[in-house]
């Protein structure tokens, strides 16, 4: 697995590519993998660099930042190094699949904890060694629950909060506070079926597949950067309860994979869109 | 290939499979396979047999209608005897992909003719030796046009009518008169990006599924019985046109599916949603 | 779901559905689906018929024997009713897919216990409250370890046995005790890159897919009847222990599914083949 | 579309893509796409870049030569520029979908001619204004018949050679001649079923999943690197002949994929593998 990473995001402009990578060999550092991407319509470079070495030299992030233009964003991440808290509600299945592939070493960051506005939960969390904070949502309105949400993040201080089927809708306040660092897992089509009983709907249409999409939370309902998506076949024979519970199997493996490219630092944001260097 | 095929289509009750099957049975008809669905949401029995011989034997329809109840929709068809006109506008890719199975012997009907409303078509359907007839819309009412092909239409007396990439929309008489007779093709999700240039939408919301539906035309613009679904991944890298580009092979896949299915009577339609038996 | 299930097996002959659902009709069951197959290479006929109702009436069994031929087959089964042992190695992929689901009341049997010839997945199956049972291989010969797998079996005398990645050959004994009631799940395409590391092989060849295969378990090592397949796609930057961690997922989802239409009863073996009602 | 583009593979050493860029940069040249790999198992690098601009400036071969290691192969290739001859049998399906595409300007390149061994293929090539050759190989030994294929060929001098189903074997020295210039599409999964009637032998074992390779030629048959894959569906009711059908799409869909990622420059061979930028 690749350990050290570079992410620099910068307008386009000739040799960018060329700048970066003599700050790399100067400093002595092999590249592993290189991946850039020019959005033509922006005029936008985004590009991902992973190399070798326990640490990043000293002065390797100081001299990239003379050596570009001075809008250029540069991050560097520790892969492996990342944490992460997960939210549900009482639904067991995308939790469930993480907390295997947690324990299984499928997941390269540490679990911290699972924060849920329901108790059932416990025990999975709890079998797999991970903390479970109930923060019920009932009898106080939606800032009094944030607050206490966040007293919880605040005491993980994690690198990003994955929604893995948590029901409850947060407030630009709070969205604004973890930008770019949630992502959620979405039950059919984005934008198709927006709205109550999605399973239903589709049944009632007669689809013939059911997908899930994992996306970043903006304030935009269900319509912030897709990540990934996938799909599965259903028939008439499903009934809508057959057609969620395929749609289930969906979310979790689409919920993981995004998991995984978010924490191996392989998405950027621009422009409302993703680029995923898989 | 199966050749003689029923549908029977008619409210729910016990012993609907037994009584058609005695009525085969003492026709001497030899069933080949089978498929029933009972629909429990609305108490609706549809089932699809094919049975050997060379013809249906004389009074088998008839002692079928004695034998289930007065509401039942009992139809014959001969698989491989169907025929349909193709209409499409000017982009070729799913006309060329039905035009080559056609000519492979791998579509089971024959293809009476493809109508347009431009004339660029005309080179290929020749090809492979369809008649061909262009029906300009230009400077006529919509009336006036679908008179004109409507007239076409009446010279052959299709069985079925397959718009591959057909542009234009029908009136709703033009819809009634054809009813569960006419299928479609239609990028993208339905009933997702519903407007126009939706791989320009699908590119700016950074979509990593492009797909394709083939469905029944009702008055309901891209809203008729879907019959059959597929999708293909793509990523950041795509422009709105190479998502288009990539759209088309799932829509002529797609297409072609949908004509086979319809084509071995394989399809009913209840309640605004088909049953496809596969 | 459904409860009461019927399989019939027996040699082709006109009037066989007839005759079925003649009986059926005669005790007042009410049929909620009918699967029938003919395999036309061996003239041979297979049919799986669910009905309404708690219990199936007495007599209905008898009167099938009466009505059909001597080398008929008449099975009856009650779905959800079913049980299961999983045996299992030391990989927790599949075994802790499966545990979820059943957590979750996706699987539709009692998972009685879990048998491994090693420790380590004990507490993952004490999580999920399942009995756990490690039986060594060591130091014994494998006719004196599958006495010791037998006398646990005997215990439980589950349905069906499921190997979750379950790593030893059983002895054509065994495999005749527990005839068509083992499955297990394959690593890779059977029947190709047979033989040890698999995965290593696939990376050497640079393929582009990796698949799993789940099957019935016969002498014919890995060459049982084929009950599901799918595949993952898989490119040139995956190391070898990447493309075996992209065929987990698959193994895992494949079981799953094997698992379900296992359950279900919704499979036949006829002349080394399944078919397979979904 | 992609124009310029450049090829380079040369065992890895520390700044490589620093040296390659430099020069890109120093010859004003603006990179659009840059994509690279390092095989960590032999230490080898492969790079492509993409850049804009009608042609490439006068020495920046030269200058990347200099810059590079001695073992470094460079190549430099213009997309759009690229001519091939389809080579087939009797066989419509991958042929028609090739000058399908061709004539909806989908292969950025020349189809120069069609060569087969049979005369059955020539109206559909010339139906799509291709020139088409039968060289029979009745009567006369391989080496006179590719001799014969050869004569053509130098008429043409095609930069590759795609064989769309052409069902006889070359010999060494033929392959030799256009080593890495040749592909070839291939039923079923390389490398299961190698043999006579492979669908007839994945009908015997009933798998659920029936694929096709698309590969380069080389001495081994059916053998050499593997550049795309894909898989359809199929179950119990199919036919040995309805498996080849479907196996017939997933032909035509991975050769198409396979044309289009070679005539595009995607595809570096390295150790029997390829590296295939999509």
């Amino acid at each position: 697995m690749e350990k050290q990473v570079l992410h620099i995001d910068c307008p386009d402009e000739k040799g960018l590519v060329y700048r970066i990578t003599e700050v790399l060999y100067r400093h002595g550092l092999n590249i592993v993998s290189n991946q850039e991407f020019v959005d033509t319509t922006t005029d936008h470079f985004v590009m991902r660099t992973a190399f070798e070495g326990e640490e990043t030299p000293n002065g390797v992030l100081e001299d990239l930042r003379t050596s570009l233009p001075n809008e250029a964003d540069i991050r560097h991440a520790e892969i492996g190094d990342r944490s992460i808290v997960i939210m549900a509600t009482k639904e067991p299945h995308c939790l469930g699949d993480l907390l295997l592939r947690y324990s299984n070493g499928e997941i390269p960051a540490d679990v911290q904890a699972v924060i849920s506005n329901h108790d059932n939960l416990r025990s999975l969390s709890e079998a797999f060694d991970v903390p479970f904070h109930a923060i019920s949502h009932e009898k106080i309105d939606r800032k009094t629950h944030e607050a206490k949400v966040e007293e919880v993040l605040e005491q993980y201080q994690p690198d990003y909060i994955v929604l893995a089927k948590y029901m409850r809708i947060f407030s630009s306040d709070f969205v604004d506070r973890y930008k770019d660092k949630i992502i959620n897992i979405h039950h059919s089509f984005l934008p198709a079926f927006i709205g109550a009983n999605p399973y239903q709907q589709a049944f009632e249409r007669g689809v013939k597949i059911i997908g899930a999409t994992a996306h970043f939370v903006t304030d935009d309902l269900d319509e912030g950067p897709i990540i990934a998506q996938d799909v599965m076949p259903v028939n008439h024979s499903y009934t809508a309860e057959e057609m969620a519970s395929a749609g289930r199997d969906v979310e979790k493996t689409v919920l993981a994979k995004a998991v995984k490219l978010l924490l191996e630092e392989r998405i950027f944001i621009h422009n409302g869109r993703t680029i995923v260097f898989e």
